[in-house]
């Protein structure tokens, strides 16, 4: 597929995803090249239509420039109370509707907007929908102070870690953090890893979300936009 | 007791904490008034036995210039492999050795170089040993992206939560981040609320130190320093 027929794809996705944004909402906003698709179209229909929203939070700023230049006012995820849904991309979706994010290394903030919100609709296009979780490097976050005996602890673990580089530099997330890629596919048991991630002293947060997504947007190649629920 | 007195005792309990020193050890010092008193020890051994330390790390900018005054070198935890020794104080010692530390807000670095030990005493005046946790607020950093959401999920949780202040403003962390205290005396099942916050996004790190003491160096009100080991 060219490139121009999948943005087309991406689009059609996109404006799946926001029929399901109702006025007064409070809206999550995730990042992506497809999430920029429905802002666009969130940003026609508060034109068009005057949409309305009671609250919106992104999860980049990339998102809330784009969100800002329709004319939405973006808060801190702090200032709001709980949103009502959250609409953002992901790397992967099982089949279960556990999912793998962080590939761009915001795992930490989306997952917070996340376990923030009511209800959370992916839109993925049809090459990150798996049966089991594979095929793509769990991203783990963890805190410079002891980043090096926790890459020490997965290589012992067997878990194959791998620095995220932004050039031949280590990648510096927006916490002043580092990111370790996990290459282990499949995730044999995503919940076992998790909580040992979690219990992980050292580590800020892990890409693994388990039972957080509801409803997913699937771009399919032949054309097809899949709407599935859990 | 007057303060003469208390810092007599606190400066025994240093002299026999300091004596589990030995050269050529990877030394992990944390932070204190006691801890500054075996820092005096270490250093005076350092001049008056040529005490020499394979390596040095330190919980606070303080305790690392007070090591450095005696000349010791002291390096990151992240450079180093793993730690032979940590001798810190603590907030609260139960019988098991269970312990609540970060009252000076340091929690995230503690626990972190605490878990790269192998071995790690705490010194601790009489007031801090308890049969159960109790009588300490348990401190746990949060990051700010959704510290307000954590705030209100662990009032709903009956954890009586409590913002860290520094004067009128929010304590802030070494990391950026906020502390609340959680005001619940005693602590019903410290494993249990520990996995809880383990679990909770949002959560950076908690002051529940679970089976991670070996030893503890008390000093009693009567005049006895006690030397009790797991």
């Amino acid at each position: 597929m060219d490139k121009e027929e999948q943005d087309k794809l991406k689009k059609q996705a996109a404006i799946k995803a926001a029929e399901l944004v109702k006025p007064g909402m409070k809206l999550g906003v995730g990042t992506g090249s497809t999430v920029a698709f429905l802002i666009a179209e969130l940003g026609r229909r508060k034109k068009e239509e005057g949409l309305n929203l009671a609250a919106v939070v992104t999860t980049s700023s990339r998102s809330k420039k784009q969100m800002e230049s329709y004319g939405f006012h973006v808060d801190e995820l702090k200032a709001v109370d709980q949103l009502d849904l959250t609409i953002d991309g992901a790397d992967r979706l099982a089949a279960n509707f556990d999912g793998i994010k962080g590939g761009g290394g915001a795992l930490t903030m989306e997952k917070n907007v996340a376990v923030n919100s009511r209800k959370i609709i992916w839109i993925v296009d049809e090459s990150k929908v798996v049966d089991r979780l594979s095929g793509f490097a769990l991203p783990v976050e963890v805190l410079p102070i002891s980043c090096e005996q926790n890459f020490k602890l997965f290589q012992a673990e067997g878990l194959q870690p791998q620095w995220r580089l932004a050039g031949n530099e280590r990648f510096v997330t927006h916490y002043g953090n580092y990111i370790i890629d996990l290459n282990i596919d499949p995730i044999p048991v995503p919940s076992g890893l998790a909580d040992y991630l979690d219990h992980t002293v050292g580590v800020v947060e892990h890409g693994l979300f388990l039972g957080m997504c509801d409803e997913a947007i699937i771009a399919h190649s032949n054309g097809e936009i899949e709407d599935r629920k859990k």
